[in-house]
């Protein structure tokens, strides 16, 4: 029931639409200084601050990223380090202090109906290890100062969520009405006054099917789930980028179109760069192969024995292999996975041991599909760098004495 | 490879100890009111700070017990909620702030050297999902009040892990040593001045077989290992007992024989009540087969669609099914597992939607392995009250209006 061609369709899509100013950007622009590492120097936001300083980057009141040596090999992102991206500034904290409380209309359905977190914590119960991933996620690795958060590879993080599956709560309200094509998620955020609401609203649509393995969320990693990762409520939609997970949700509907907030109509469209988003542009749902390597992360090394270590992922066709290259892609060595398989959806850890020699290495990694697509070296160029999952970019640079 | 039988001939073994003081004990004892429910006044240790005071329950200064509906459905128990039990005073956080300076001897190995942690982490790299239980979580329902801290269900959790294989380490070492029947790992506490090191030393044999699955973690969920869970350094057997995991670890060795301190020769020894610990007696080592209703806790419930659910672990044949009572064992449906499968050792969460009737129900949940043992009714009165597994005790009361 997944919609696995839409992922396919969008990086065709991406490819015919990037042609003009050029797929195969290479190296340029690359280098460690260009990369904001000495970023981090803000002070955390309020409703994000009981994260640990220390191991992530705080890029602005609303865009905190993981550092990549801060993941670790256990498998799940712990809450104090994952990332943060909010489109709209968050609603007072006050709406999280009786959680249960919280309202959300579900429309599109035969029997329409608001429900509360309260009831519907009676209506099911599931719980999934998912990859949650900003769709600029890599953008500090583009040339062209795409606008937005310059994020480098911590806009990520594997993370575990509970609530009641989207498709228990339609079977009970009659299922969803005949010829709906989309599902639509409308955020709790206040808009501003005096603003067209379209203009900033958090409104995502998905392929209505996504609702099979959907959750409306309130626990993250085991606890309530806080404010800034869109407690009380949230729309979880495994594989799917993050902006189609909506926070503060209040309102599902299924629907005939795609809502047409700027979110939707406009923003998070892949499309060459200098190009006005629009519609007929492919939109950010199904995140595409990805890995990188988290240690080493970069810096000076002793010679000596190493576990070059770090993740991949897919909103596909699963992961089934990762490939290692310590000299910057000329040759690859198979890595092996280690650590619980959490599912389809959650991201694996790959490990290769190795005993680096004295100089400069070019550390990266590759994925492959289990349907054989492999994770591609270079980036797609596109006007607000969404979607980077070349592995040039994603390679670090390590020198050993 | 693993010493399965171990675990099945502590119970018959149990069993028979048991045999005069009545293994039968029913429901004797049990109440809510002698569980200690309104515990949890007394302040967090210094080492445990970072603790999440309203999700826990401090017995004392070295006991530390999640909260049953703190657990959440999430699969893994966070740090901020995880039991703590320390058998002598943690050593001064100090050790802790250059983890990969701590050094660990390893003897009973053809080439036996003692290596630093930074050392380690070039030599492999495993995690495991497991379940890490006290061998005393339950002791709050017998009724003989037995020494030690009063657990409920909550001085267990289930955990994520990483670090070195510790066969990566001995293969790396030249192998173990011929006729070695134990793996003895020793607790970097200090001991007081004027006692007996072995009164008090924590260290702990296992059969040598254990060291198959068994890591020395530096890692636990993701962020490094506190001192309140063993860091730098901790010996994690997956399927074992809490206190076979041991913290601050200095030497871990291959030996002939069991260690001879009182932790291993008289204390975590199973036998009848009044009788005093001794070598022969059964020790804790495997889990034996346990599940619990963490949802819901206990307490007044609305009439009403409701979703009974738990977890369900053991240190043996893995957990097949789970089947949940709401008459206090005179009838059974059989629940659904939910969530990712993080492997054998870890727990897996069960879920039963249920509709409660007003008036009062006793919720309990049976775990079913896959060699076809089914979770035990009784409880195996012992003097030390270790290793509770009886599905009645773990019962919850709730009364719906």
């Amino acid at each position: 029931m997944r919609p696995d061609k839409s992922r396919v369709d969008l990086q065709r899509r991406m490819l015919l639409a990037a042609g003009a100013s050029g797929a195969a950007a290479g190296l340029s622009g690359w280098s460690p200084a260009s990369l904001g590492q000495t970023a981090g120097a803000k002070p955390l936001p309020a409703f994000a601050a009981f994260k640990d300083a220390s191991r992530v980057i705080v890029h602005s009141a609303s865009g905190i990223e993981t550092r990549r040596e801060a993941f670790g090999t256990s498998g799940v992102t712990d809450t104090d380090i994952l990332f943060v991206r909010n489109n709209l500034a968050a609603p007072d904290a006050s709406i999280n202090a009786n959680p249960d409380a919280w309202r959300v209309e579900i429309d599109g359905v035969a029997n329409p109906r608001a429900l509360s977190v309260g009831e519907l914590k009676g209506m099911g119960l599931a719980s999934v290890a998912m990859v949650l991933q900003c769709s600029g996620n890599g953008r500090a690795f583009f040339g062209h100062k795409a606008s937005g958060s310059q994020w480098k590879v911590g806009a990520a993080g594997n993370t575990l969520w509970s609530g009641v599956p989207v498709k228990a709560l339609v079977a009970a309200l009659g299922g969803v009405r005949e010829g709906m094509r989309y599902m639509t998620s409308t955020g709790g955020e206040t808009i501003p006054p005096g603003i067209d609401p379209n203009s900033v609203i958090v409104e995502r649509s998905v392929p209505w099917t996504a609702m099979e393995e959907a959750i409306l969320a309130w626990e993250l990693n085991g606890e309530p789930l806080p404010l800034a990762h869109g407690g009380p409520l949230r729309m979880v939609i495994p594989g799917y980028y993050g902006v189609n997970n909506v926070k503060y949700v209040k309102r599902v509907a299924f629907t005939v179109d795609e809502t047409r907030a700027n979110i939707q109509s406009s923003g998070y469209r892949v499309r060459p760069i200098g190009v006005k988003g629009a519609p007929v542009q492919p939109t950010m749902w199904e995140m595409n192969l990805k890995s990188f390597v988290t240690h080493p992360a970069g810096g000076s090394l002793r010679a000596g024995p190493t576990q070059v270590h770090g993740v991949a992922f897919s909103g596909g066709s699963p992961v089934s292999a990762v490939e290692v290259s310590l000299d910057g892609g000329k040759t690859w060595r198979a890595a092996r996975f280690f650590g619980p398989d959490m599912g389809r959806y959650a991201w694996r850890q790959f490990v290769l041991p190795v005993t680096l020699a004295a100089g400069a290495h070019e550390i990266t990694s590759r994925a492959i599909a289990a349907d054989g697509e492999v994770q591609p070296e270079q980036r797609i160029e596109n006007e607000r760098a969404y979607a980077h999952n070349g592995w040039r970019d994603h390679a670090v640079k390590v020198t050993v004495a």
